[in-house]
């Protein structure tokens, strides 16, 4: 099968996350990178471009250009996707520009600002009958999976409680003041959105929450906060959480732990059973069984069922971790975009992730202003 | 030194916490057990205290009893100090009727099921002018009071986020409609109190947490919740914390989480460090440290202060565990009873700490009720 | 039941196991500890007695005393038990002499410190008819007893490989050249026999093997090391060993492995399964099951057995621990001194478990001595 | 920088470690695969070339074609390395044929068969001036790198004890009875050569100590066991180290060990501290300070060196694992053969780590047939 062109969108050099994805992109071999927009800075476009070995006239001075001369360029030759991962208030317009001329797309989280652009999204992937992807990479992670597959076996029952936190250490201090980009944009509503913490973390949190367990929150209250004196948006979150099956939780996002990398930790009870799994151990899944006792299910392992182990690429024993987890996100994208056979459902997140992950922060906007407790449709 | 004549209210066959008392009495010797109102059943007391050689004329009827005989017996043959262990709602009026006799007092925890008890309680400790002590037992564990010892200190600076949680799971069941005494007692209103996990397992989270960071909670919002169809306390409960020096946080209390035993586990966050803590694992304390790295100190051993190893019996590495911090109340217990030298702060949970914790129960109850933030004093 | 009337040979005031032979007796309130040598000093010995409420009189100069005088003493007054708690080479001389004047006796590991004592005792149990109980504390830790009856019941198959290994860090500086306690002992070849650390620590690891998988060593080669300059003793022990049912592993006992505890664990694999047991964390046992997922159990929780669930004292969730293990040595002594029925097979440590220790600890010198496997029978 | 074109020998499709060497030689992006020899099946080297987009007429029937064909075409279009991923008796062939052709040469381990081999490959490296890595992938792991510049830097003092170990399970029963593919070649003495767990695993834990450390074994005593009746080769080894520096350990390996899936584990023990790592959890480094407190570093966190960070692709908290550290090895294998400066000592493991490891596998044979320690120059 011949490899899918891809152009990209951000990821010029001294970005963190484009370089993420071309390693994702590059694990199966699925996808050619042959285009991009990488900076508004035309230099480090250049250079990125020079770096990955892409011809120089693809190289692009912004994403509009990008996207109307590759549309120019002869069927066979031309990209087929594009991949953004641009800030998050440079999402919406690429993608849609981009759908509209008829490419797949493949976006970072959060997927916009707000809820008219995720509206408005959502209407442009319909309009165009394009593959959207949106890069909530612990979906991929085979033991997410296989937490979910467990969930829908009723291996928990019904479930009672739900607790969820991503809780990070790195904006214990204001890096924005000192030059830090990734704390830079991060914290500035211009370029990251109403939010902070919450759309850069907290919105995977909740994807993941909504994901495994198959149940949409209903109804939250929340608190967002902003510990470090100074910063413009919340790095710091609690938010109390009711489940359509009748289930509560806790959701806490923040990224004033002191010391915490990425600590993202799902936890589930149920009226038969438990699980709890934890994206820094990401091969482990600990599910407690009707007896009480814990068992530490390993990723590709016998016990493991069939949709988590399409996910490994190694032999148990050997840790996958986070780049492996975004690979699958893209296989699955190109297994879309080819029109190939699919064994999972829900294969990838989509544009309706991104929606709820919109909703998701304007009701926790909402119910931190008013001190009230706000209903999720 | 002489050994501590004590009677017990409570703790007749099939109680659980009584005999756990007794035990954590032996460790030290420090105490001999010589009088008991066990149970309301005769015979049981009877047996209870054949059992533990008691003399038979000195197993009574009832606490009143004991209080009344004891008091009539000659000054170096009398208990000097009664220790309570019975259901919430009978630890008020024994508990002040010793004091008023002129005995020391040891109480189980909660101290009691209202404020107007509570307040009677503390005026009748400062009349009496006699030690009162609450068996909040994890304070007696080392490595809680290194954690308290290294916040005092400044090593975790100021602190920003605490997450503070009591998760079982025994009563996911209703074990209460099927005679299981235990559970019977706890979800009843008439013996419990008005709350069920909040009293039981809540307060001993808050009082970890305000024993270890050494600040009070100033603000909550609750959420209780009965998850089990037909039970008349909260088995669940979830509170948004603000403490006094500006730290915010999670308190989560819950007796339906399928299969966990006792997790009691707090996290604390500061400006410089962080700390985390578990009962399961109570020899272990994790210290997150200025350059990011975790440390695990292990009690008993070098880099652990004095504070600390003064309630360690064996050396580092032969784990300790719960009845030996319960002993450690009893120990401090014992050193106020005797007028000795105390080398610690706050050596045991007192009646101001039953007095914090009835009024946090309030609290949570308002707050849940109205849906509200509350104001702790 | 009337408790039972002891006295101890040792422990004197700066010893170390002599206390927490008397907390573990105390524990289930079983016996009363009436006279004591407990110290060549006279000073320490007053002194000792006087801390523990003693009679003056039953406080004696020597062991040879203790014996000679109880012995005089009428029948209901006079001990019934000696706890023997000296260093190694004070083991044989007066657990004879309390066996041969009709005491039972209790005694630290090892037995003592040659063959030739070994065997002596061996007799004079026999002869005596008493009850005779060696404190391996480890066999009375609830998981090892579930971790025996496991392998027992075929859940493993048949065993194939045995690692076991007792990692200490203490001795890494010569502390027995700065009047360090119990370091000077433990390394003197005159008070500790013919063995350091693989008396020390060695044997605990070898009776564990023993205990749980419940076969016999069969050969072994071994390699003794002395690593700190100018100890008299070995520090640091390596053996491969052939187990009698075809079974090989090795058992590595070390005091210089910086830093360690008392990193004692046990792993056994067989055809069907495997588990791991560490005492640092004594509370769980890891289950491999015959689909190669790892079950953790905890004592007292539903999956356990009713053997190990009548060792443990407290619900499930409250850590167990040292003292408690020990303390059940001492409750299976108690019920075999009063004739009680026994529900558990091998309820403690008793002569042959010396026996063997003995008899392991001359193999492994010899071993040693001349780089060849020596057999044990 | 241009890409390497590189060509495969072994690898075709139902192979495992092929995959795994193309993923691995993806994630830099800095090579290019443009020939194979995929397999002695004809039809399979085509399907694979075909899947991996190959020019047709760059699959060859064999290695021998490869190599010849490969060099006759011109010199910005031929192969500038060759991949060798065949079983170990094919390694030799290829690898010096490469070599003498020209070709850099990246070999999958144990490096051959006998001591002669490897004599003649290094013989072969040295004169043909080329690059030659061997994929000792666990090397390629930042926490090992940082393990072996701590001890470099004398953290640990003078080192006393090593004990390494890889207990896998995978060959607890006769897989290669059944057709096993993997298992078939591994325990066939004509294709694994002499020895099977000890050449598959046991050498990955013999170049582990000895990079980790910095010092080489100069004795072992070994025992060589096949516990799987009928099975043609050891499936579980024990031996007893010295390295040159004086500490002495054990190195145990196993493929009979039920559930284990790859437990390669290290730990050192030094006069001043300590260290433990696990492949399983490969991103922890635990350290043991002069104070005995065990502090875990992350990899790419603060505390960490240069040269483990440089391993690292992505901020701390995102578990790396297998395939990156395959891929660091490819990196240092491409920055050698493109001239570039290196700033990493031993970047990669080369022809010294195949010999060493083959000598270790003489050694060790030797060792166990004639129950003697045998010298290590």
């Amino acid at each position: 099968m011949e490899r899918i062109r891809i152009g990209m969108v951000g990821g010029g050099q001294g970005a963190f996350i484009g370089a993420v994805h071309r390693m994702a992109m590059r694990m199966d071999d699925r996808f050619e990178l042959v285009a991009g927009a990488f900076s508004t800075d035309a230099e480090n476009t250049r250079a990125t471009g020079r770096t990955l070995g892409l011809a120089p006239d693809r190289c692009y001075a912004d994403w509009q250009q990008l996207i109307e001369r590759e549309g120019a360029l002869p069927a066979g030759e031309q990209i087929e996707a594009v991949s953004v991962v641009t800030p998050n208030h440079v999402h919406h317009d690429p993608a849609k520009a981009a759908l509209e001329a008829g490419f797949h797309v493949i976006c970072d989280k959060p997927l916009c600002v707000s809820v008219e652009e995720a509206v408005s999204l959502r209407d442009a992937v319909a309009a165009s009958g394009r593959v959207f992807t949106l890069t909530h990479n612990y979906a991929g992670s085979p033991m997410v999976r296989e937490a979910r597959e467990r969930i829908a076996s009723g291996a928990l029952g019904e479930i009672r409680k739900v607790y969820v936190e991503y809780l990070q250490g790195w904006l214990s201090e204001p890096l924005e003041a000192s030059g830090h980009k990734q704390a830079e944009w991060r914290t500035d509503p211009k370029r990251s959105g109403p939010v902070g913490a919450l759309g850069d973390i907290g919105t995977h949190a909740f994807q993941l929450l909504e994901h495994v367990t198959g149940q949409r929150v209903t109804r939250l209250f929340g608190v967002l906060n902003t510990c470090v004196p100074g910063r413009a948006l919340d790095d710091d979150d609690m938010l109390l959480l009711e489940l359509e099956g009748g289930a509560s939780g806790t959701l806490t996002a923040s990224q004033v732990c002191f010391g915490r990398e990425n600590g993202l930790r799902l936890r589930v009870f149920g009226t038969l059973g438990a699980l709890e799994w934890a994206q820094e151990h990401p091969n482990d899944l600990h599910l407690t069984e009707r007896d009480g006792a814990v068992r530490t299910l390993r990723s590709a392992t016998e016990p493991t069922g069939e949709a988590s182990r399409s996910l490994t690429r190694t032999p148990p024993g050997h840790p996958e971790g986070y780049l492996e987890a975004f690979a699958n996100i893209y296989a699955a994208f190109a297994r879309a975009v080819r029109g190939e056979p699919e064994t999972l459902d829900a294969p990838y997140p989509g544009i309706e992730d991104g929606v709820r992950g919109i909703e998701f922060i304007a009701a926790a906007l909402e119910s931190s202003a008013n001190g009230r407790w706000v209903t999720l449709g």
